[in-house]
């Protein structure tokens, strides 16, 4: 199984929208991709190790796909749609990771 | 549920022994973590979003707990030991987050 993640940096000055993230862009993200998309998941950053730090990133998604050929092909015709979606909810550029699942 | 992400930058001229990673830190993680540690899961970076691109983390840890207390509560027995072992994979310093999840 292939993870594609979209990691959010939380940079001095940075804006995110988490609503809209979740409301908007990832349900619009799971019927453009739907049905290669496999699963999803949204994790909402509360802090780094420490108490009361700041976590390093906003939030991150991550997209299940059965392979890497699968998502470039669910994701080709939708990704210009999708890339202006996101000026919507933040003025951060995502750092994206392919990723194979070894242990889940 | 409450993830705790474990990024191991991939840098320029950085090493990561996965298989150590996998057959034995992750392994140590487990059996000091427990019961609290509910479930784990191990990335291993292959690329960025473009073919062929440098993946920016060599692998990425989630491990989930209850709480953020039952994190802290669990790993403080063992700290030393665990942060000792990371030098034996590799000799990058992970990027730790503590996330919310919030659609799973």
């Amino acid at each position: 199984m292939v993870k594609v993640s979209f990691f959010y940096p939380n940079t001095e000055g940075s804006t995110f929208d988490f609503n809209y993230y979740c409301n908007t862009h990832i349900v619009l993200s799971k019927q453009r991709l739907a049905p290669a998309l496999k699963s999803l998941s949204v994790d909402y950053g509360l802090s780094s190790v420490m108490p009361d730090s700041k976590p390093p990133f906003h939030a991150i998604g991550h997209l299940l796909f059965d392979s890497i050929e699968a998502f470039y092909e669910a994701i080709t015709p939708h990704i210009e749609e999708l890339k202006e979606d996101v000026r919507n909810y933040t003025d951060v550029e995502a750092i994206i990771q392919i990723s194979e699942v070894k242990i889940s």
